[in-house]
């Protein structure tokens, strides 16, 4: 049975236009993966739009791919089905799992990496997916063979019911947001680094709004909170809230990663001056 | 003429919908090659859909092309236009063919790339393409003067006596299949290496059905025929059946690549246990 | 008010389907960045269709964006709106600019990276972009937050005066194209290094046409002008005229920057044999 929570949900197109489908994985897009992905999405719902949000999350780094999840939701189409893949469990036994939430459908395993989806129990319906041991069924790419079979029948507009079954024990989330208060500071973990070497951390920069602050990193002094890249010199670096809404250590016309020799996993330590 | 085979071919769509075009190159990502490539189809074909299946096998790596080709045909939509191009005769007067075979119509150039749907002779009609020689042709970007605009006219709807002449003489076919019986055992060669350092061979899953078999390569033992990764402890090596049906040398969490340090055309010995 | 040139300009499309959306940026592919812009495009002009042009420029080179901007042109629709950022100044306090050519629209910052197309003044009109200090624009990110959604206004068929205010003072322009004829001889500056290793310079092959000429680049000998790379052995390098339609020094199946130690920026020096 689906909780009742489920008549609560906004509606979403029922149209006959197919929901557009948005694609966050480590698959990387040098391999095929991503495109044989494509290619199933294309055979089931031809003419679903597909939005390519990341294929290179970190092999295997769920907790980056969470993250990411939910400080791109607000940019996306609302309307949408979600295929989200990273999965160093697939073939396992871990639970597969589909979505409904006010932001749209999700797809993806059952490993924490739809925590922002399903962190408010009031606002989505989950449900577990079969198939796993299916004939043709790759033990080693569920993203092809079971997720986007069913994200593409959710995009041409079939219900959560229609694709699987009520979970009857509690899906898995993480419960480390990536930051936290400590010793009168903040301390925040390095959710990616970016091509141009920025150190983007989960610290939301709504907590530091009319504060004056700076920060360490690898034991350095990383230099205080502007407004952006061109408020420090070139080759200095700072910090600024960029484009997630979140710090990021930055080095103007250079990389932060490279100066301070770290990357996804080193923390931050940020103090009032 | 074409041959009288043609007649026996599925029809494809006939509706006004452009059928979708599917990219298989090694142009890279990096570059605006594939982009430019897709600004001809969008100019020629527009409303048709692109599907990138992959734009980064190596750099002039005909065998590899044409097996993943081949390992792709089950996943991708049966009704599309494919343009293939690893093309390092580019210029030099190779041939320029256009294919329709049951699985839809190729384009590509006539060195044994397109062999996965050239093998069988009953099943597909093949056409010499004119105009590497037109004026605006680059003598080294065929993908974008000359394969592009007609894999665009026939995503439009055109036949294959529209866009190019019969074949007076065979097609490029290659002979090696990357994997054989030797010595009582099998030797398959490695086709890919991925993102996560597997070692993607030739060797089809199904030939071991049923089997317990041990794998060697680089001349170091690498493990037994398991279901899945997690068959075997993190930072161990084993042989698994992958996504594309294949054999591959994979290390649980890890890169294969790494621990055996060899990667493609690397030699995969396996024997009964 | 719009320059009286403005209704000089060919009409774009005035039917109800949205214009193509091409997208040349510095973004990389393996960042999150060029996904979240898409998903930008999505929500606010479901349907239009958009073209990955190139997202591997290299970080901040102004120059080569401009130079890759001005030789795409031909390739892509012509009535199309192009997202256009390699935007070093961003939150700076740099103009954000719509352009309107006979080749389409053009949004981007004021750095001269729309130089093609600003170069004409009789044939384009131009307008400033308000909103960079907008609540919700990220200081970081207006490629995100700024452009894209005036590009999708465009796109939906927004004309430029519904989206910005004319220029009071001119845009900024590049001088410098690249090349130029020196002592006798020509000399032209490697704009991209491609992944074959082809070091690709922005002298037009227009220039050479009919010309016996060979190169220097590095200090030492790169061979003479030929037709294509297999009119040399393999191993051995050459110039030819590449896909851009400009000046390429080659090596048959192997690596330029390679054997020239050298890539962008690095200066090639031509003369008559």
């Amino acid at each position: 049975m689906i909780p009742s929570s489920a008549v609560l949900l906004p509606a979403l197109s029922v149209s006959s236009q197919p929901l557009p489908l948005i694609l966050l994985t480590d698959f990387g897009l040098a391999d095929p993966y991503a495109g044989q992905v494509k290619g199933v999405l294309a055979r089931h719902a031809p003419g679903a739009p597909v939005i390519d949000l990341c294929h290179d999350l970190p092999p295997f780094a769920i907790e980056s791919g969470a993250w990411l999840l939910g400080r791109s939701l607000p940019h996306m189409p609302a309307a949408a089905v979600w295929l989200c893949v990273v999965d160093p469990g697939v073939g396992s036994g871990r639970r597969a799992l589909a979505v409904q939430s006010g932001s749209g459908f999700f797809v993806g395993p059952d490993n924490g990496l739809l925590t922002p989806v399903l962190a408010d129990p009031a606002s989505r319906v989950v449900v577990e997916l079969p198939g796993a041991d299916a004939a043709g069924v790759s033990p080693t790419f569920h993203g092809r063979d079971l997720f986007a079979p069913v994200a593409a029948r959710l995009a041409l507009g079939a219900g959560l019911e229609a694709v699987g079954t009520p979970l009857t024990t509690p899906p898995v989330l993480l419960s480390d947001p990536g930051w936290g208060v400590r010793d009168g500071g903040w301390r925040a973990r390095v959710m990616l680094v970016d091509r141009y070497g920025n150190l983007v951390t989960a610290l939301p920069g709504a907590e530091l709004r009319g504060r004056r602050v700076r920060g360490r990193i690898a034991g350095r002094p990383c230099g205080a909170l502007v407004p952006t890249f061109s408020g420090v010199e070139p080759g200095a670096s700072a910090l600024v809230v960029g484009g997630f809404g979140t710090v990021e250590v930055v080095v103007n016309q250079g990389s932060a990663a490279a100066l301070f020799a770290c990357g996804a996993g080193a923390e931050l330590q940020v103090e009032d001056l």
